[in-house]
This record gives C-alpha cells, structure tokens and sequence, in this order.
C-alpha cells in the first residue's frame, strides 16, 4: 500500500540527494575532522561546507552557525546559556504554547530560583506583543518565542518582537524549528540573538541541528570538552549528518526560491476548505492567523484522536495528534489548551502536516477517506 | 594510493553492515518513534532492538542504557547529573589524565563552588588506589576514573574501583569510550553507577553514544524537553544512527568473541618490539602497565609529532600526535605531562591505533617507514 505521509512537523524522510552527500562520509571519508592528516583535512572541509549552506538558508555568515544534536539540545543550550552568562538577572520571558524543550528547561530553571512569566496567546494563536513589552524587566535576562508553531503553524512576527527586545536591551531566541526551510528566513535582518534549527524536519537526517549566535550574543557551550565549533560544542562532529544538513538546507533553499510552499499552501488551504464544507461541528485551529503553509490543525467535535489516527493508519494515511514528541501522552495538546480549545473538541485533534513532496493526488485520497472515519468516530465516541 | 589508517582512537570507519543497517531508517522507514503510525512503530522498534544490542555487549538490561548524541554528552551528562542530584555534597574526584569531555566540566564545575581533586598518575600511567580510597570524603558526590586512557591505551582496574566506591557509598562513572568493543565489559558485575560508551570508536557512527545507568543511581537528564529515553534525554531518537550503533555493538561482540583484539595485540607488539630493536631514544608510553590491545603511544626524542604525522600522511600512513580532539592545539597532551614525560620527548609524540580491520602488512608498511622518518624528523629537528 502507497502510503500517504502527512506528518511532516514530526519528522520528514531524508531527501535523495541528501542520502547521497551522507553516505561517503560513513566509509570512505570517515576521518574526525580534528584529525591532522588527510582523512581529518576531508572531514573538516564537509563541516565547513556545510556550515555555509545552513548559514546561507537563514541569511548569515558561516562563524554565527554552532552544530549540534538537533533542535532540543539547540533550545536548552541558549536557555541555560542566557541564564549562566547574565546570574545577576533571574527573569525570563517565553509562552505558554513553546515546545517541550523550552518549557522543560524553563520549569528546571524555576526551581533554581529563576522567575519565568509564560505568556499566554488568544484563541486563535495570537501573541499580544504589548503585553511582551510590559512583561520585560530590568532584570529579565531572556525572551524565548517560538517563530512557528508546531502543533498550528501559527506565525508570531519575529521582527517586530525583535524590535522590542532591542529597545529593552534583552536577548531574543526564537525556536524556528519548524519555520525554517518553509519560509524564507533573513536572521541578520530579523536582528535576534539566538535561532534554534533542527535537519530532520527539512528533509535531513535525525541527530544533528544548528544554533544561529548573534555577533554580541553571550553563548555558553552546552557540552564541555574539547574545542570543537570554536569552543561552543564539545564532541567529535557528526560529520556524515552535518554534511546532509548543509544539503538540506541547500535543497530547501532551491524549494523556496521555486516557490514550492506556495503550492503546499494551496493543497493545505484545499483541505481546510473541503473538510469545512464536508464535516460539521470543526475547528480549525489558529485559522485566521498568518500559519505555516503546510499545517492543518483541525479539532472535530467528540472524536478520539488516538481512534482516528488508527483508522487513518489502517488505509496507510499518516497524520499525528499533536506534537509527536508527546504522541505516546493521553493528555491532550497544551498549545490547545492555552488558546482555549474545550473539551468536547481537544479529545479530537489532527495535526496534518504536508511536505514539498505532498500531492494532489494524496490530497484527494485523504479527503475522501476523513469524513467517513470522522462520523464513524462520533459513532464509536463514548460521550 | 592504498591509506592505511592507524588512526583508530581518533574514529573508525563505519562497518559495511552497519551502514546497511542505518540506511533504511533514512528514507524507507523515517518515522518519528514517537508518532502513533506504523512509520512510528518501526522507528520505535529499532531503537529498541539497538537498545538490547548495547545492552547484550556491555552485559546488561536494556532499560539501564540511554541513548545520547556521543561520549562527551555522555561525560558532561554525568558530571552535572552527580552535582545536580547530591547538591548538599561539593566535592568530586577525578584524575589529571580524563578526556577533555571530563575535565572541562570538572574545571566548570570548580568555578561553581565545587572543589575537584584530580588524582595524579605514575610515569606509567598507574593509579594509586590507596590514594584514592583516601581522597573520598563525606562530601564526595562522584568519582570518574576513565575505563582506558584515550592516548595511551592504560587500562585501571574498574572492578577494584567499584569496590572501593561502593564501601565509601560514592557514585562510580567510568569513561569507557575508548574501552567498548575492544575488550569485554560486564558492567553489573563491575558494580559502578555510569558508564559512558560511543559508536563512532567501534565501527559505528559518529553522532551517537549511550550512557549506562545503574539501577539505583540518580539521573539528570542532560536534554530536558519531552519525554524520550524515559524522560533520561530529550530530543527526537536519531534512528538510523542508534540502529547503527546497535549493529555496531553485535559486530564488536562477535569480533571480542573470535579473538579478534588477541591478533590485533600482536600486531601492536610487533609495531613496539620491531621499533624499540630499530629506533634509538624512543619512550613506549604506558609500557608495563595493562593496556587497550590496539594502542601504541610512542615519544621519540628530539621529534616533532606534526612533521612525522604530515611525513607518514605523504605516504598514505595515517596517525595523530594525541587526542584528535586536541590536535589542533600546539600543546603537547597533558595526560603525557601527567606522567612525566620530558619535554625533549614530549613534542615528538605519535599515537598509533590500531582496528579489528587492521593487518600485518599495514604494520609491515609502517614499519618499512616510520624509522626513517624519525631519523629525518630528528636532522630537521631545531633542538
């Protein structure tokens, strides 16, 4: 069975071409690019190679990219960073809505003695940035907002929550971990400190992500050891998954530049449109605001989320609850809950999430299979 | 031009059956093991086979080991974790001749407020155990004693170190990297608390470790976000590597159990025994003492480490001065210092590792040369 992949926020299958620049970096050119000898040499020019690739995509300068693990490490290493570099200020500002890997270290940093102020967001996704600005104080040492969301899509204005920091004189990080390679980043003219990339969600592999490091960003490396990435990440460099991460994002940029993302936008819209007109009682989370063109969000009333993902499986359509980092949870999405999302609706949530690679034609199998499953759930729900 | 690569501490070639176990989890099966599809089912499935893998060589239960991005994650992981877990206890005992991934925690650690004891070795690369057993004090939160040292091979008796960790109710953390896959490992019956492996130094790939836990000791994750590896380590599973890894560790056991390491031991003899009957003024650093099968380190005197290394490059010989991780640096190594070593030998340092791939004829072709070499090196030397 051709199965119908449309949960690309969890994870996206690795690109051909991607594939292709990682393998030779697993055998032949296997060498620790700390090596002084020619193996080393080889390895070192890949990292290099690809630090300005992915330096390219987000529009800076190669010496602004620190490797790493992947996007969870990227968002702890700037929160424990901010907090290491500036102990005079104990106050940080984020949402309600982040993903796990800035609230955690958040909540770990509370029991420190931190002070941390979550905002809340409105019923469609929305941030009030005057509410930002009133939030920031004299000893606020970080603002950390998501640039897209990854359970709705919904966009926040980086630049102008940027200019706000800026003028308070606080450091800014925005989690990009989905916007990038979806939408065109510009991170030097966004004016923020810190950005969190992560490869596996745009067509690259598992295990290795970036860190963009403003020019007068204090940074703090998250691993201690050795030298590596000028002293900002200690441990041999993934050499293989840094090289297909520079491709990545090298393909992603050709994607953009070819307007790719309109097209998704438009099969998204489709489906949004078609599922509003052929099911009742739907919500379309964060409708209205600016999203991300490939992410549908969509709560049907008095449905089982876990029921319809099951069903979807079982005809080979794949779509997830909500974040897949917390998919193994009953408990339903906190990005929900925060916009006010109720009950009868927050049991029944699909994340759909297409990629360059979705079709019409997956498009068209999925809406004539959801409706169906839908009223069958309604049916199966013990209400 | 044939290489051969005797650079094997520094990182080794990925195994052909290792890169045909990682390659399918890059395109074919992509999915996020936290995703509630079959793709997510895959994915979790292998990360569970591997699990049982590392487990099986380490000789331990599955659920004891958390995966992470590498050896150094794993040492910081540790490190912080003993100090975040036992707040009231400020004192921490090492030895001066740790991997940086050790060290430069232990020095952060200090500025913290925490005072380190790292203990000095002999000129052979000896521990002295009873000085130890006296340096543990009430206030003592961990001991981490490397399993093998990284540039010369020397082996510390892991077991009579538990012991004594246990009878002081101290946490035990070995560094293993460098030990895993080169000679046995039982770690319940060794008795100690961490243990920190990585699969790039045996045949798998870079960018994936794994730490052991022991059963009653305390854990902080060093990735805080969702709930991955039992809320031990945040961020999406880098599938295909950790199925790499898991390869990579069924390999290691079978190669352990053919007698593998005995031939390369010979082969590492031959290499010392040919050079000390030809080569004048040369030191065998950690002579005497137990050490990894596959490692020889060598200071000849009135040499220079980098001029030998690019010479032994020229012909297609591949070795390093000390840890790659610090190859970039002009210092000579400190675990070197540590022993004594004196300056006119200390800047005329090779470490030469040895693989389960390597053969009597790369020997017999480094020993056609390297002699020669240091007669050059020692004319061209501006003593």
């Amino acid at each position: 069975m051709q199965l119908v992949y449309f949960d690309n926020n969890s994870t996206t299958p690795v690109d051909p071409e991607v594939r292709a620049a990682m393998v030779p970096f697993l055998t032949d050119y296997f060498g620790n690019p700390s090596s002084n000898h020619r193996l080393g040499a080889q390895a070192r020019n890949a990292v290099e190679q690809a630090r300005q690739q992915v330096a390219s995509l987000l529009g800076t300068q190669p010496e602004r990219i620190v490797f790493n693990s992947g996007g969870s490490e990227g968002n702890n290493a700037v929160l424990f960073s901010a907090a290491i570099s500036r102990p005079e200020k104990k106050h940080l500002i984020s949402s309600q809505v982040e993903h796990a890997s800035v609230l955690e270290p958040l909540r770990f940093l509370e029991t420190m003695g931190y002070e941390v102020e979550f905002l809340p967001v409105a019923a469609n996704g929305n941030l009030d940035l005057a509410r930002l600005a009133g939030a920031i104080r004299p000893d606020t040492a970080l603002v950390s907002l998501m640039a897209a969301n990854n359970e709705t899509g919904v966009l926040w204005p980086l630049e102008k929550i940027a200019a706000i920091c800026r003028e308070k004189k606080v450091l800014f990080h925005s989690d990009a971990v989905q916007l990038a390679g979806k939408l065109p980043i510009k991170v030097e003219e966004l004016g923020l400190d810190y950005l969190t990339v992560s490869a596996h969600k745009l067509h690259g592999p598992k295990g290795v992500g970036a860190l963009y490091v403003g020019r007068t960003a204090p940074f703090h490396s998250s691993v201690l050891g050795a030298g590596q990435e000028n002293g900002r990440r200690a441990g041999t460099e993934n050499v293989p998954a840094i090289a297909g991460f520079g491709r990545a994002c090298e393909l992603a940029a050709d994607a953009l530049a070819a307007g790719t993302y309109q097209r998704v936008g438009e099969l998204r819209d489709r489906l949004q449109r078609e599922l509003r007109d052929t099911v009742a009682d739907l919500l379309v989370n964060g409708e209205g605001m600016p999203r991300l063109p490939n992410t549908l969000n969509l709560s049907f009333k008095h449905c089982s989320s876990a029921g319809l993902i099951q069903d979807l499986d079982s005809v080979g359509l794949l779509v997830s609850a909500h974040s897949a980092c917390q998919s193994g949870d009953l408990d339903p999405s906190h990005v929900l809950r925060a916009m006010g999302v109720t009950e009868p609706y927050l049991h029944g949530t699909l994340r759909i999430s297409l990629s360059r690679c979705s079709t019409e034609a997956e498009v068209e199998r999925f809406l004539a299979v959801l409706p169906g499953l839908v009223s069958k759930s309604r049916k199966d729900f013990a209400w």
